[in-house]
């Protein structure tokens, strides 16, 4: 039997990673997955040879209008649209399509958070693609529903999740993560334009005006009973992919860095997409461009009292689309790795 | 039975970037690939997690000294070493174990072109890795001998070889090739430092200093009875991957734009890597970062009496470790699009 | 007596280029030099330290509508403006008033020229801003209308121009242009995205179709009786500033690389910014960055029978705004080399 | 009467920013300042021209050896040498020679924190050239002997100085600083190729390790009696120049945005190199390319409970040669300002 799957947003990073992703998924290449409708908005009836040509196999096909009759006739839909518009798509989809929302609609279970961040009524949550998080894997193996988790707060998960879990420190964490550009979209903006960007260094939305700061709070709360505090700052460096999270918060009592690197061996041991660097050695992101790797370093800065944990993603793998088809994955029973690279298109 | 795959010179950029495809193969999957012994010079002694970390599943593999009998135990052997240490490997490796040599020193048939540019004795010519080549495909099929070809003769010869073959054009040629720094590769040097590199063009080894200009030649040269000349221009660009080239010559007569389309279109129109894009589209060298992909605008300036073809590959893949590995797999028997990507990754 | 500068359409790169030079004018620093109404179209009513924060002296100055009224009362007027607006407010601009066009409305002589590229009536043409053209300087000296020239055709003439002159070449040329993009303008456009740009090469307005090919014709025929021919590629390159223009034609006759030496460097002896490199030396962007300077390499390709010259400018500095003030001082009696750094900001 | 001006270490970043500075700068034009021996180590004998292209006017330059008795000749010497040999040059120049030391050595009061973190005797300490903290200005006046600050420390102290004075917030500082690859120094490594650094990011030096950090203590320090604890961690990100700071510490109490706004207005109002920007706008690293300004922006993050600063220097202006020719001005009785553009190089 083939299932087929359909992508909503087809056109933009997310969709175009997506894409990528499966036309190298042995599932694409034995016949069992196959690429159904890709649907747009303002560039429906445009080809995917216009609109990303670094799809060649796909060049032909053509975008069509986001229509919930196009969508409902596949086994697998994936969203990758402007958040607040998930959920009016969701509802109408049958309970068996197998439905991963790669906005925000349906991360954050607090329904004031959302609204505070979002400005629009909750639309609820559905189980959230994070299989690393303790618990979660066994939720996206039996789902027809998934979250698809925020960029940045994959990369602040990851690197945050083992020491808030193991007490290591007092959960009043400071994160600033360096992102590519390719984070703010494939939207016309002079603010992101090349010549703006290039050369240039510059924080945004900071001061817990990013809307992924609940959502790090709510991961990082899922593992400990006290008050968790982010202070989160993302800075827009000139690259085209990739998320460098820095994240430090106060050892709770004495630490050694062996300790704590024991303490994050031990919670990724079994993890394929979670290395822990050897001691001495920092992540890169382009070590990890194009690939579903988060690569992780912990250290203790006895000095000022911390500790300090660097992690790198690439922003549009598995800070979205690499997530979004290992969740995928899980949920249809095929291998979690399936279609999804550890090795980096370095240098 | 499992046919094993050394590297020589595995820790330089195309040394990686074989390894990344290889670990990307059906055939690795299946395990009718293994990879083998990985050796070096200045890097033995040091792991693959150390020296590539965008290799993760090859993290605890420690590189070897390049050595003789490392090499022969095995079935394919890739030689990514500098210029002039190639001949003197592959004559001691047996006549059935497979070698890919992704130096020059068995591209150029002419000895003298060879020694005007290199300055050593020829060590002779094996079949040349563009199968896209008339002629060299049958040939890569029954050898056990691959000279990968240059990064910038791929490009320029899968830009003008049609016109030169159906005689559009004088074969006067004139390219201008942008590409990124990778080409350098990976040794410490002034020059090509991150702060000398960024933000800035320039032209490099002009005028005809090129080592890769008898190589376009060469090739061009196989196509036509006419003498070829080729001003060269290579320059550098701020990226690390990619190259673009910009070759025009003079028209022969009168030809039209849909008349060379035309041309190209019949060319290539069974190549599953080289994609003669649409009218009015301009390859990027972005979308084929990662790839095997060459895609291809060719135009006519009729103003200048000019044939004008542009290209885009990644040096690194179509340009050298994506054409050794192509060439594998046809001198193996393989799917020759077995492992190697058609999607480029893009944004 | 303060002369009076107002800059229309100020909040564009070109226009902000102008004001940083301004700034560091010394007839600025001296009061001998005023800079009065800053204007422009949809950002009138924004504040120069919104749109320019790069501009910190001026940050409190309001950008107004650009409005004749408010112009005519300068002394010195920069246009900045889309190409077709100029035309219009020249007109209304007294004839004592030093008005310097950056758009293109009055370079071209030739007015089917001008309609075949740019599709409107021909508005005239000006004294044209390469004061490096022999004959032109002293034009300039007694203008009140400057004509500012293109930023690849002041790349391409100051490279070009001396070869041409001493009939070193037949007056075919191929001219391939590597340019930042900044040159794009300060525009919102998806393809001039930073994600779409960065790590990425790719031509456009190709094979004749670019505008700045009738110009470059027109500056290099006023030095030949011959036809000139420009096959001119302009490629986009991930940097923000500078253009690398690689032009080569055939040689006319046997020219030694010591006789076009000889010629470049007689022709520019003079010339406060134009550097002709040392052999073996090519000029780099990166080196003229923020510069007003001009820097070439001119080689001889005996195996192709070519002429090469490379040449860098800045594309805001010697390629727009800084040619303007270079006009600027030559028309009021400043030195010409008066507030313009020959030092780039490198690396 | 001309004071001449010699920089030692004059090919490297540092010193050829110096240059180009001084170049620029009125007292050259006027004759006051005369650009005297230009030294170095391995470069002795080449010439500017080939070492330092973008510094035309001094092409013809010869660079000596770094010999004591070449120094003692001028008025003004810089020091751009690597760390650790400033003391034994400076000791033998006159007590009246203005000595501005870019390297770490004299920066450090305790000798046991030198001892620490560049593991060699302390050679003792020089008024520390920060003009913008209370009771510097006035040191830097009467001195012959100037410590250049190191480039994060600028960024730091800037961004967190007026906070710390007014016990805004506990000094329990969190700092990442993203800064451009020219911080390096340019210096042949595999690590900084452009290969490896354009499109990625990393951290480096982490958790303590970074000597920047007990100079940032000590500045912090000299503005309260607490103990000041600071994790400092310097990411690398690819482009050439520029720091963004973000730092941010526990409010001590209640703190609005509106009061931490006034302390650093108050606290910057007569600084020319300092800009506070309006709220709601990021400084951006272009925006100070090759300026000597500091932009600042302060926050208060109410959820977190911290003040949030971020910043913006040229690390090569005004994070090392820019505050060295500022120091200059000042010890020679210049206007403080005087060669140093407020206006940054953008885009």
């Amino acid at each position: 039997m083939t299932l087929s799957v359909a992508v909503a947003g087809a056109s933009g990073y997310a969709g175009g990673e997506i894409l990528r992703l499966l036309l190298g998924h042995p599932a694409y290449a034995s016949g069992e997955l196959e690429i159904g409708a890709l649907t747009g908005a303002s560039n429906a009836g445009s080809s995917v040879g216009e609109l990303m040509p670094h799809l060649p196999e796909l060049a032909d096909r053509v975008i069509e209008p986001t229509d919930i009759g196009t969508l409902a006739e596949h086994d697998v839909v994936f969203l990758g649209l402007p958040h607040g518009h998930s959920a009016e798509i969701a509802q109408q989809l049958g309970e068996d399509v197998l439905v991963l929302d790669c906005a925000a609609d349906f991360r954050l279970r607090d329904a004031s958070a959302w609204e505070q961040y979002y400005g629009t009524a909750h639309a609820g949550s559905w189980p959230y693609g994070i299989p690393e998080m303790p618990g979660h894997r066994e939720q996206l193996q039996r789902t027809k529903r998934v979250a698809v988790p925020g960029c940045f707060p994959t990369g602040a998960t990851l690197a945050l999740l083992p020491a808030v879990a193991a007490g290591l420190i007092i959960p009043d964490v400071a994160v600033v993560s360096i992102t590519g550009v390719s984070g703010a979209g494939k939207k016309a903006s002079v603010a992101m334009l090349g010549s703006e960007t290039m050369g240039s260094a510059k924080a945004y939305n900071t001061a817990g005006k990013h809307r992924h700061t609940p959502e790090i709070m709510q991961n990082l709360g899922e593992y400990t009973d006290e008050s968790v505090t982010v202070s989160f700052t993302p800075v827009l460096a000139p690259m085209s992919r990739g998320i460098l999270t820095t994240a430090s918060a106060p050892l709770r009592g004495a630490v050694s860095e062996g300790q704590a690197r024991e303490v994050y061996a031990r919670a990724y041991a079994e993890e394929p997409f979670v290395q822990v660097l050897p001691a001495g050695q920092q992540p890169h992101t382009q070590h990890v461009v194009g690939s579903n790797m988060c690569q992780i370093q912990v250290e203790v800065d006895q000095g000022a009292g911390r500790l300090l944990v660097t992690s790198a993603i690439d922003n549009l793998t598995k800070g979205t689309a690499g997530a979004a088809v290992q969740c995928m994955n899980l949920a249809l029973g095929f291998p979690e790795t399936a279609g999804l690279p550890r090795a980096g298109v370095a240098p």
